[in-house]
């Protein structure tokens, strides 16, 4: 019987949570074209933001998923079990080492756990910390918390308006363990470090560590694969993208899809989230807003905005040098190389939180996809929570001291009016192996989901469409057109 | 069976929720002196401000309590039951003036319902509202919600905040009423008053409708004249008085007691209170503070900052002037006449909220009193939810009219350094019936409570005590000093 149990739990531990279904696989794709970009929206991309040529690492739920996958893109076989839970080949010490700034960092917690560790933190650090039990109520009637942290003496008219937001894809667990690990370091510094004391004179920290805790806990519960929040969609299945929900003034127009099941759902409406909603009404209320960084996992990637479009921002210079700044401040911590990029690559995406604060409120908007580059992926051990937050809280003091020193980055609104038709150049291709009909074409969406009309210089299969079916030219995109990419063109969505 | 539940309806209607205990009684009390208004400071009064010769309304829980009071002061019995529900002779037309604003108002309504209202609100005005569930945990764990009404096209930092406050006295159920009339005015406006539609480009109106939660149920569940929260004082008793919790710089000081079971209890230490703590630290995040309402009941009285002195505030004369015409404006209403004076008068009293924000934060602090003056008290039928709303909103539209058109009253902050030592004039009499002994004196707190060291010209009796116990004017007025106000005064606090 010990024997028995002893084994059960042996078995446990190797896998986590895992939904009904046989083993699901991970494959290593190439992505060569803007086809194939537009193909993989109905995939599980765990790795999202890409760009031209890149190898992402993309999820089949089954044999057929599989099949159709290698039909549209070349892929080899990366990991057979994804539930799999990969053994911690990390540094052996730095669990001691997290557990010696607080026992709270050296595993990744629970809700609860997070929610008890910030009641904690309002008693220690009164001083300098608000506690706002919760900004918005999940779907499952979770609260979705925030803390300032800043000089309460200074009035807050007197200070720029600086937030960080953790947690809004559910498997990525070293975003809310990061972001707890910056406001930790800034809470202890508080009183012992002149030029944290400095900063929190000149700054309102606003930091939102848990946007998707119904997901978060389902990870641990239920699916350790789960990316949405947990909206019951009525049709049998669960979920929103958070970070496609957004009203950035683009929302759903790029990188998402308004299939329920999809991954990168972008739900009913913009903003149809209370997670989101709540969120975005909340940091509105804060004065000076100036700058925000949405953590998530993975990809080593400092993403500054737009996502929604290869144009610059009219930031771009000065926005460039901040994310250059960050990458190479945290490369001297642990020699980790990070990227510095602009977010849209040859991967658009809209209504993401970073273009939000970006278009809507002015700010200088950044995503930071931690770590790793796909070796543990999500599944990345609790031995890397110390080394990235140890990294990332070297690239936090670059970045707080650039925003310092350049208090007047101008507001990044967009340059033209804020439009849902507003028609873009599509990625240009940078590189000779990324086919000609993706260069310089002008299509305002993908033509696998509905949205405005598309024009014919868009793609040949797009030209042959509004050749049959000018309404898909002149009025809308609509499911019909869609339809038509395999009707007319022979191409799978 | 049904003649004998008619009955115990009929009788559970006559009486609101009683603790355990007998009949309480409430007397009419004449305040002549200082003496007598120091020795009121264990009892619990009813109406807390008031001025030289008041008649003020006092409750007693037993004989030997009444004994007590009328050996002290001059007394009539007022009335033998205070928890018998009072006949409604209000306006019989009124409650359906209010279901017809929104069945909401037709009643007082619980928590659970309030918080509902709230939540409806958030989906129907989500243009102009942001609803934050929870700005603090009450000690029986539930939320202290807010609610932001703003135009959210303009940045906060272009706007003044205004915030309302309401329900910090458990038995004040027209507070949160009224609150939430006012709230629900600027909403319905919000989008069809052009008025409004302007104040809402200008302000961002934060609005704390249920400042205590846990004492608001007790209300309705335990004991229909609860005043406190429900801390755990530890000792057998319940509840701090909220609105002495506040950390105005001068804690515990004036119309407060440090013995738990009185009403006024300050509580262990300034902004010990989860519920004041909380509301305050939400509020210091947003930006140019400029005015504050806390809306209490009874007495019909519109004050202004400070409560802790008499001395002038800074902007005595604008807030005399706004306060008069609030008054004046809620008079042209329902011709109801509420009074305008400063807070501060015989009574004066520390660690309220209008304080705090006035010397904290520089806003204009008000606290409005609210019906009656005593007719039906606390047990203010619900046929004056709308008369009350009515009128309140009259002197809510002066309010805001006046700050828009006043948009530089300086910052409300005390012309004094901020210190718990400061040495105050007491009470300046107004009337000769006022005993001479009463005047130009300087006692920074009531001898019948702990405190700094108190001067020999405060009173007689401290002057004797002095003379026989040094320690008592020279270090500190601890409870040996207190003692000796009996032992050697002949006083009982």
């Amino acid at each position: 019987m010990k024997l028995f149990l002893l084994a059960s739990l042996a078995f446990l531990a190797s896998s986590s949570p895992i939904p009904s279904g046989g083993p699901q696989s991970l494959y290593s794709c190439t992505v060569k074209t803007q086809e194939q970009a537009d193909a993989l929206l109905h995939f599980d991309v765990f790795n999202h933001r890409f760009g031209p040529n890149a190898v992402v690492d993309v999820r089949t739920r089954s044999a057929t998923e599989a099949a159709k996958l290698k039909s549209l893109l070349s892929c080899t076989l990366k990991n057979a079990d994804i539930y799999k839970v990969p053994e911690d080949l990390g540094d052996a010490n730095a669990i001691q080492r997290a557990a010696a700034v607080d026992p709270f960092f050296s595993d990744y917690q629970r809700y609860s756990t997070i929610i008890s560790k910030l009641v904690s933190w309002n008693a220690t650090y009164s001083n300098v910390l608000t506690y706002v039990p919760s900004i918005a109520v999940s779907h499952q009637g979770r609260n979705v918390p925030a803390i300032i942290i800043t000089d309460k003496s200074v009035p807050s008219s007197a200070k720029k308006t600086i937030w960080w937001n953790g947690m809004m894809h559910a498997r990525e667990w070293i975003s809310p363990a990061t972001v707890m690990w910056i406001a930790n370091n800034l809470l202890t510094g508080s009183s012992s470090d002149a030029t944290i004391a400095s900063w929190l004179k000149q700054f309102q920290f606003v930091i939102t560590p848990m946007n998707n805790p119904d997901g978060y806990e389902y990870t641990f519960t239920t699916d350790r694969m789960w990316r949405k929040n947990l909206r019951d969609n009525g049709d049998g299945t669960l979920g929103v993208d958070l970070n496609r929900n957004w009203d950035d003034g683009h929302w759903g127009q790029y990188g998402t899809t308004t299939t329920t099941s999809d991954e990168t759902y972008c739900g009913p409406s913009p903003f149809s989230e209370p997670e989101t909603i709540g969120t975005a009404n909340f940091i509105s209320t804060f004065p000076n807003l100036y700058s925000g960084i949405d953590f998530h996992s993975y990809s080593e990637l400092v993403l500054r905005s737009w996502g929604w479009t290869n144009n610059d921002s009219p930031n771009e210079a000065i926005l460039k040098q901040l994310g250059d700044g960050i990458v190479s401040a945290i490369y001297g911590v642990h020699q980790e190389q990070y990227t510095s990029e602009k977010a849209a690559a040859l991967y658009l995406a809209s209504g993401v939180s970073d273009d939000w604060m970006s278009t809507k409120l002015g700010m200088a908007g950044f995503t930071i996809e931690l770590r790793d580059t796909g070796n543990y992926g999500f599944q990345l051990p609790n031995s890397f929570i110390a080394p990235v937050g140890e990294e990332i809280w070297g690239g936090i003091k670059f970045y707080i001291d650039f925003l310092v020193k350049n208090p007047n980055i101008p507001p990044q609104y967009p340059t033209t009016k804020k439009t849902t038709t507003t028609t873009v150049k599509a990625a240009t291709s940078t590189t000779a192996a990324v086919k000609t009909t993706t260069v310089a074409t002008t299509c305002a969406h993908s033509k696998c989901v509905s949205g405005v009309a598309l024009r014919s210089s868009c793609d040949a299969c797009v030209g042959k469409i509004i050749a049959q079916d000018s309404y898909c030219g002149s009025t809308s995109w609509d499911s019909v057109c869609v339809g038509e990419v395999k009707s007319i063109c022979g191409i799978t969505c």
